[in-house]
């Protein structure tokens, strides 16, 4: 059974980590520009139901998610329906007169490194200060999470953000 | 200036009418699997406030449509937003969740053939009876009229159909 590791550090001097990455042999992958809208329904208040509706673009790469709420308290599972569409604006145009509205944006850049067995994610978010993540895909859970820990204090970072960017940015809004 | 040029015609004997396209030289070009879905909204009556949300599937090719009310009674002009999607019935999902219901289904086989500077489609038509649809495309008005008129005879068509698909579904529906 394949097991995700992810977690998510500040990081207040990414230049000086992207240098730490290259000294220790990591391997650049690729460039992201990130961006998510979240809409509002004019019908419910999706904050109150559990469920969100986005659209994300990943460089030229478009597409739409509905999220319905938890399915029970226990687990995390929900209903996700997601597609690919060819355009964020025109797509954000027929929702609008629809009736949803955006009601926030989250932009990242996002600079993708492989370290090992992991994959590093320098991100630069509009409105938050930087955020590294280190994920780790594969078989072995222990071997995941030790790789994970070494990895974090060989970069030299410390503190664990369990928010969301979109929680972030929220909460910095209130 | 390019000019569009269409009529639309009945016909009752589909298999007949292509024999005759054939025995007159029309080229086929394309056998097109169509579907046509139209929502209706939660908040308002989109035939009151003259406005269509239509999910559009053409054999594999998907896209979404948003026509707003007419922008003044002497032209057709409308406003219209699309984008390509790449999934009908995902996008219908979402959709429902959001409080979107489909209110008419059209659908059709359309054969389309090439005569003279004119396209040919005959569509089979869910429900409805064989229509077919005479297109011409040009810079020349007159010259694309009385080719029209012209082929209308040479395969023995007769009368002229205004009304939409949509529009003759819905009034047999009443």
């Amino acid at each position: 059974m394949m097991i995700e590791l992810e977690i998510k550090v500040p990081c207040a001097d990414m230049t000086a980590l992207e240098s730490r990455l290259r000294g220790l042999g990591a391997k650049h992958v690729e460039e992201l520009e990130q961006e998510d809208v979240y809409f509002g329904s004019p019908l419910r208040d999706f904050g109150q139901t559990d469920e969100a509706l986005r659209l994300r673009r990943e460089n030229d790469h478009c597409r739409i998610t509905y999220k319905g709420p938890k399915l029970d308290k226990d687990t995390k599972m929900r209903e996700e329906i997601e597609l690919d569409i060819e355009d964020l604006s025109r797509m954000s145009a027929i929702l609008a007169r629809l009736g949803f509205s955006p009601v926030l944006r989250v932009a990242k850049h996002r600079t993708v490194y492989s370290y090992g067995n992991l994959e590093v994610c320098l991100d630069r978010v509009d409105g938050l200060d930087g955020y590294i993540e280190l994920e780790y895909v594969g078989e072995d859970l222990e071997a995941g999470r030790a790789e994970i820990m070494r990895s974090k204090l060989a970069l030299g970072l410390e503190g664990n953000e369990r928010r969301s960017y979109l929680e972030l940015l929220l909460e910095k809004g209130r």
